[in-house]
């Protein structure tokens, strides 16, 4: 368990079984880790609930911001611009009152919500959702998971670059090693998009000792044997993590060192944001607190945003390259 | 296991172990299966090795037709038009010296080969490859798992009724829940192509009382909780099926009732076809023997065929109805 005190502001209305589920999660999670103090933002009797749970010590590291509007499933992100819950916990970290924010609600609401509330990075055109599933060798990084449905392949090229820094920075991966979803690991194979993307990963500057390797297949999601970020379009991701999630329930369990995860993080934003499944259980939710919390404790958002900004030099002087090489043609 | 007469052709040098994985694999299907006759194609030497292995019985049952080229995994698959080994067996089918084929080489170069060799059918604009997933409740068909990596929405559509009657045919099973592989199950959730698709899947009629669900998640191809069929384009399938694949190696094995298939079949081709993984191990190869078997004794491709015919019908209908809508506005 790291240390170090964690404000993170939680959405008690975001998901299918909210409030209950997230007042289950919101106990578990004061109880596991002595530093973590909740926000928590919803409807007052559900946050009473929690606290009422609670011994009196631990009461102190639990507050309240009551708002009331949920944003549905089914609903429009831009509803998100109406008051709601995640809305009062994206103002809540703007405001300095918490040091990250958890919703297990809408995706697409949440990362309105974050992006109108806290901004998004200028260079990264699309934020990514990030999951780390449990592999052989060690974690996998797989993104994104839901945050940008049909990317471009300079975006892939955008994610390859902050998959890289965060598996550095979250998961102390030394070295990461970067492939690009395909069908096959041959040169060529995939859809256009992948055949588009291939060689603007390969030329694309990777931080932390990042290298590049290629195709990977559905194969190296699960097992993690040829890379340590995978790289794919939301669509693919999304599918993907549930269907490896369904695998494990089939085979009669998780492996150990966990299973598929239902908390991912938001990178490419200006703050710490975890989203959890809509359908997260209670231990979700709890793991998606703790994810919030150790993302926080390790500044990871601000250190992956530092790394960035090397490798987005080092893009700036490959495309004047480009440029002159047009300019000059070479036969 | 069925009995009847089945003659499949074997393409000894498709898969990245052949001719070895495939020795093996003729091997156990020739002994597991007293009905079954095997065509190899393929060079003498390995062919021989077969027949060696053999008791004196069961060589009766094995007939070789000797073919040297072999199409490798990275060749485009117009080099399947080359003399080759799975054109070989594509030949043997059409002389009807064979009732099936079965290759595990370069799935493109077998599609080419195939289509060229046998023809498609007229109003399936692009073959599915079928995989066959074990789940809760019975059997998930899935397609496509990489025959069509980007499908247009009329032939995801095709594919659905396609994959309706294949379960109704190959898997008995009654009345087919249809469902599109999306990010979310509420109607407009996912890409362009899912957001197209969902409505012209919803108009399409499908046959064997198959009734179109709706969207469907990742897991509902592991688990088969909400569909019997999925379909998909064959970027997604194929990458899923890969995942769930490792995601059952990382669990300890597959669930009871089997795990992710190695061998798919090919529909909308005037044969019966089955590819098998090029990474196929010999129980792989043996199990797309089986397979092929098994469709050719319930005559499945030409069942399927006479179902669609039924379908295609329909469809036509529904086209004029829409033409007379657009002619006579209504508002």
């Amino acid at each position: 368990m790291e240390s170090g005190t964690a404000r993170i502001a939680v959405d008690l209305l975001g998901g299918d079984d909210a409030p209950a589920v997230v007042v289950d999660g919101a106990l578990r999670a004061v109880r596991a880790d002595p530093d973590l103090h909740l926000l928590l933002v919803g409807p007052a009797e559900a946050a009473g609930e929690v606290i009422r749970a609670l011994d009196p010590a631990q009461r102190a590291r639990v507050t309240v911001r009551p708002v009331r509007t949920v944003v549905g499933m089914a609903d429009h992100p831009v509803a998100a611009r109406a008051d709601s819950t995640v809305r009062g916990a994206v103002h809540a970290v703007r405001d300095g009152a918490a040091d990250a924010l958890v919703s297990a609600g809408s995706t697409g609401a949440t990362v309105t919500a974050v992006a109108l509330g806290l901004g998004r990075w200028p260079d990264v055109r699309r934020p990514a959702l990030i999951a780390t599933l449990p592999a052989v060798a060690g974690p996998v990084v797989l993104l994104d998971v839901g945050g940008s449905l049909e990317p471009r392949p300079a975006t892939l090229a955008r994610h390859a670059a902050l998959g890289t820094a965060y598996a550095a920075v979250a998961h102390a991966v030394a070295a990461p090693r970067v492939g690009l979803l395909s069908v096959g690991t041959e040169a060529g194979k995939g859809d256009r998009a992948r055949r588009l993307a291939d060689p603007i990963l390969a030329a694309t500057s990777l931080p932390c000792d990042g290298r590049y390797v290629g195709l990977v297949e559905g194969y190296d999601v699960s097992l993690g044997a040829r890379a340590d970020v995978v790289v794919t379009d939301g669509f693919t991701g999304n599918v993907l993590l549930k269907a490896i999630e369904g695998a494990y329930a089939m085979a009669g369990g998780p492996p150990t060192g966990g299973g598929a995860p239902r908390a991912a993080a938001l990178l490419g934003v200006a703050g710490t944001v975890v989203v959890c499944h809509g359908a997260a259980r209670p231990e979700d939710v709890a793991a998606g607190i703790g994810l919030a919390a150790h993302l926080w404790r390790r500044r990871a958002t601000d250190q992956v945003r530092a790394l960035l900004d090397g490798t987005e030099a080092g893009d700036r002087e490959e495309r004047t390259d480009r440029t002159t090489d047009t300019e000059v043609p070479t036969s």
